[in-house]
């Protein structure tokens, strides 16, 4: 086997090692937890920021970037973030250069219920926010945009901390 | 207008005021750049490592999960992480929760004709990963990850430190 074969196939053993955790949560790291949560949520936000801004007339409507962001959103968050939020995760992890932080409040673990229902919003005003997309009826697609930013902010309030 | 109206304005502002940098990349700040590259890579990574679990035989072959992995990785490497790194985020922010740290080598800034080469070669690794899966053939979607790790694996080796 020649340098670059060897190289992928470490690279590529790294990468199951580091991620078929999400088959079996359980053995995450709870940096690795707190990473994954994170990093999808601010791909949601970078995808949410400029619909919003179009929602809202900020900035120019364009379709073509609208529906890549609102189809991506809806792609993003079947990646279920808030299967992250493992026992062990609510505080930063000590020494960790990739999870000295994290937002998250107690209410997650003590008002699963809740939290599941903000979930529920969320993944409601984002599917319909994809339904509306691939009507491709500029109107409806903007409107839709109101109720992914009340689930969004509505989980906020009571889920992460400032 | 209701407590929950304002709220929810006020969190569309917020998130328009941090991703419309996009729009507007020289006025992002460095802290920005850095964690919407990492954020983009993390996500990239959770779903290359089913997929090349997948191809390699260590994890059982499904073909919705890895469908929806290969799409979402298109979907994903479409958001261009290499736009943030933007000059000035070649080192870690001081004091910064969310940007302590990056492996960005100095080649990304130097040879910026090998690191566009190495990104070109990922977009095609890429396509044809979401080709191969389109046409639902599982021998050819497994195929189609090893030239994703490898130009994983030559882009990292190049300008990501360890």
């Amino acid at each position: 086997m020649n340098r670059i074969r060897v190289r992928t196939i470490a690279f590529l053993a790294l990468v199951i090692a580091a991620t078929t955790a999400t088959l079996a949560m359980a053995q995450m790291k709870p940096e690795d937890a707190i990473r994954a949560r994170q990093s999808i949520m601010r791909v949601m936000l970078l995808n949410v920021g400029p619909l919003a801004g179009m929602a809202q007339g900020k900035i120019p409507f364009n379709k073509d970037v609208f529906t890549a962001n609102a189809l991506r959103l809806e792609s993003v968050w079947a990646m279920n973030p808030a299967q992250y939020f493992l026992p062990g995760t609510d505080k930063p992890v000590p020494g960790s250069m990739i999870a000295g932080f994290t937002h998250a409040k107690p209410e997650i673990w003590s008002e699963p219920a809740k939290f599941k229902e903000a979930q529920e919003r969320a993944s409601d005003a984002i599917g319909k926010l994809a339904q509306a997309t691939r009507s491709g009826d500029e109107g409806a697609m903007k409107a839709a945009v109101g109720d992914v930013g009340k689930a969004c902010a509505n989980c906020h309030d009571h889920f992460r901390s400032k």
